[in-house]
């Protein structure tokens, strides 16, 4: 269990102290399940602080369980769901959304992972012909699963394109201390105030053990959620123990703190290899992910010592994830290893 | 956040030291995500140990989770599953089941929540005709929701009628401990040996803070298992976190105690109120649960100070569950509020 | 192909020779598809003439497609929909509703095919409780399948009950001419002037080839209709063939005189075996359909010459279905034989 | 109703007057319901004859029905479907594979409408890996849906490359006649001969009212054909009235003169407009459908007098269908006004 060598996923980090001590400090004799506790309510206050009084708050097992309930929440089976070809919803999650849907997800070619009010323009068709499914939903991630962050001015632009074309928008917000991170804005004012309808709010991957939240902010589209919550088996009998984590993330501005830490190791990573021959970096390291190519034989070498996965099989693209327990001298030994094995590598097309 | 006064649900426990410190040991440093991590085997090596070395042991999150896990392995959409009217799948998973099996469930009515053979015969018909959904499942809950435990007999019977039928079974085990400490029997002589085919293993009522395991005991049936644990949102990314809770279960037998108290403190709380004369007990008292009768004006006054559910809204039963952390001081005082209220309560019928 | 002795199904009824010319007479060059023709919408003006100019009209394939359709409209995954134990939808339809509504179907005990508010009040539960489905629609088949009627007063008190509950009524009127004709009643009267929210109009048992029509009095509940009526498969695309049908129909009340003869063709079966002691009719006759217990070794006998079913495998009860084509001569041969066959049998018990 | 102007849809066409004969023909007498009739046990022994001794045979309503009903038999709903962008499983059936399989499609840019084994190859990723959707199915429409026709080679080649790959061949072949007469093969020959594991056979664009059939050429793919028919609501009651449709076409190779004729005239069609500058033929013209491009005005001019539609919204672009029912004529006096209305246009670049 070696640390330092950990770039495979930020879902490798363990959990933060402090969520220990979190959990510990819940676990205080019976508490009623499946949110009726105070710890629970707690954490809603605090969600709803950061994004509104009126926010619906609906704590979750995990990210695709997040982005399942709300884009049900948003959809009957004859809509359309468009996302960026990358998305996790579109990639990696072995089509849930499709099943508890019912929906498709027209997935949109998109290099950065960033969606455009052009794409969206383009992508809309058949609105009112029965043959055609009905676009109703946009999802985008925030950041997005290629390191990127819509700026909020881009953020914006896209959800008033949306909003115009009769559609409503998702964020897959797996990551979304990262983006408050790297844009340097309250939770709030790149999301809802931006025109965001539903965020998924991650919190594993920010130093948890595994907990999400699902924050509405259309009340309407709250309605029925807590029953497509638990249709969707995401709710928890021991509630407690996910609002524990929460409030270990709130405390303090620990969420933000953590995400700070994994974006500058992040940039400390992609800055170190800037000058390696054999390697080039792909997209602007906005958040807590370096996309590079590489000769496939440097990248066998280096997994001999490090974890980290080969991002595309049919392009060889390699991903580094950084995160908020990932070290300077982390960094440091991982690009001393990759200067040294690109000194024996061939140079790559910048 | 009155431990003595909570007898509403083994959900409202926390959860057991031993989980905690378990929790700890593995927080050490960077693990490979999704299962693929050292805790993770050896949690599962524990579990074949159980039930046998070709066993399928799929961690999820929750209960409604491995129920309907399970049942996706077992099914296509024109099967049908044939519960008892009582089961979790059928009042308590809103609905889970039938959209993410499409499956139709038969459910039959049973007081004592057991289904028989006879039962079973009964129940299916159609076999083969087209406008007929077809069994292909029995699944019970051992103990049941009635707090009752089938003996050894009894599921060998079933399962022997039910494969005989075309049947599998899938045993809800939310609370297979407590009937391990029933019938005082290794977990797998009745199930795997008694002829079960799927079982979901409950961990969260007996001291975890949340985890679940499905077992394939067909390994046939296992098969596609892993991507519907995906698809169906019940894959962990930091899975280590439920290795955890399962391994400190299984440290020194940890599950069977926590079985044995809850088991004991609920035959305590039936004896203490045996002699109550506004107070009728409506089930053997098997496992964990004590179902009574009493009127209704005395339930009001009980839960101004104790915790419990109205466990059928039509007929006025009441359910009082216990858990690993009952003491018997909790019980007593219980039982002394019960024996004082019923001082001054009609006598009801037996 | 032996019309005499066709007692299985009004399924097995041919075509009445004026839906042939019906379709011969829309069959005249090119029609734009998908019922952007003229006969449709002269169909669906008729269906307004019926049932008030606000009525939407979607014609579909067939009886279980209407069904599926007028469900999908009414519910949301979580949903519930009640139903008698004997309903098409709960028996016949190998787990559509389920499939495409993603609903748990609750079917309640009725002999007689009926339901009554006292049984919705029993059955609607856990209201606003997330772990159990949310009833929402109750579905009712008039005639019933076990050929009773609801008298007007029986469905009015039935819709206030639902609708009292929050319920929406479905009525799915396979054989809804056969009820106006038992109930001399204009077709509107007993459904949507009681209450009815969502009617399954049936064709093709009177007298046509492959035609229903889901009828929509809430038009809220039709705005999606078109989309769910494509999504599910039942949008023909030469749609000028089903409203040829339904004008048929229309002309000269057709619909009228074909359930009228088929009604009293039952009624002229079931007088005729009245006296037969070895025969015991099991619900009063009331549309087509006589539901009879006889003799095992009758019951063969007679199948060697007249087609009809053993209705539930289980009891041996035999139903007997008559049609818009049966003749008084069918009957009078087909009680002839069971007289017949009666003489050498057992009496039953009554 | 004028059956000159219309090349909007092979859908538009009227029935074949022999399908009127033969439906009359049917029509003596009760038979017995949902296929256990004699025509239909001629219809199915027909399709034997053409597909072979082992065929699967299941008539059903309508195109997006057999469709479906096949993909059903071949995935489960962690399953991915592969197909070309224009597919109309992807873009005109309202999301109804989604719905009923649970599947993702994953639909592959193609200006033909054509797939290839080099684009199965780049689209199958995730093999083995939970978190993909497993590609299992490729679907393919024989012609496709830019009137385009795969040639025997092409199509052995794309069966091979699909089953090297582990994946399932389904054709869409709502046109399949058109593509036998294209081809002057038998249908067996590029279809079940070339590699074909489950064929959607169109009737109903061939000169019936409504009438398809799922033809499966792998039995173990059969199995719970008819329960996956009957839950897709595609069962129908009458069944006699399907299997006459087929028939009528069977009686003298009713089927290939129809195509034939349809064919014939699309080529008319075609060389009529070659020489007019302002229309560009943007696909080889192999089926009963010709897409061009002209000026937007142009298009509504011509739309004044002739139905067609604008095929694509984005691009403008133009379908025109002809069927089995169109004439020299009704080409000749289209073709005329197209030479009209482009004497006025400017030229379309080529």
């Amino acid at each position: 269990m070696s640390l330092p060598r950990a770039f495979a996923s930020d879902n490798a980090s363990p959990a933060h102290p402090a969520v220990f001590a979190a959990l510990a400090a819940v676990n205080e004799g019976a508490a009623l399940p499946y949110g009726a506790d105070a710890w629970t309510a707690r954490a809603e206050a605090w969600f709803r602080e950061q994004f509104g009084a009126d926010t619906g708050v609906f704590l979750v097992w995990n990210g695709t369980g997040a982005n399942v309930v709300a884009l049900r929440a948003m959809t009957r089976p004859f809509s359309a769901i468009l996302c960026a070809e990358p998305a996790h919803i579109n990639l990696d999650e072995c089509g849930a959304p499709e099943l508890l849907t019912g929906c498709k997800l027209i997935d949109l070619p998109s290099a950065s992972g960033k969606l455009t009010p052009e794409m969206l323009h383009a992508a809309v068709r058949g609105v009112g012909d029965e043959h055609s499914v009905q676009a109703r939903v946009v999802s985008v991630a925030q950041p997005t699963e290629r390191g990127t962050v819509y700026s909020l001015a881009e953020m914006s632009a896209l959800c008033s394109a949306a909003h115009a074309l009769g559609l409503l928008v998702h964020v897959d917000g797996a990551r979304i201390a990262n983006a408050a991170a790297s844009l340097n804005l309250p939770l709030r004012a790149f999301t809802r105030d931006a025109g965001v309808d539903i965020l998924s709010f991650g919190a594993a991957k920010n130093g948890c053990m595994g907990a999400e939240a699902v924050l509405v902010f259309q009340p309407s589209l709250g309605a029925d959620m807590k029953f497509l919550r638990k249709q969707s088996m995401q709710l928890s009998s021991k509630m407690r123990f996910l609002a524990a984590q929460v409030l270990a993330l709130a405390e303090g501005d620990l969420w933000l703190a953590n995400a700070r830490n994994a974006n500058a190791m992040a940039r400390r990573l992609a800055d170190g290899v800037r000058g390696v021959a054999s390697v080039r970096i792909l997209q602007p390291v906005e958040a807590n992910a370096v996309f590079v190519m590489m000769p496939e034989a440097m990248v066998r070498r280096l997994q001999e010592t490090f974890q980290f996965y080969v991002w595309n099989e049919k392009t060889g693209e390699v991903r580094w994830m950084t995160n908020w327990a990932t070290s300077p001298e982390d960094v440091d030994e991982f690009v001393a290893a990759i200067q040294d094995a690109g000194r024996s590598s061939p140079v790559v097309g910048h």
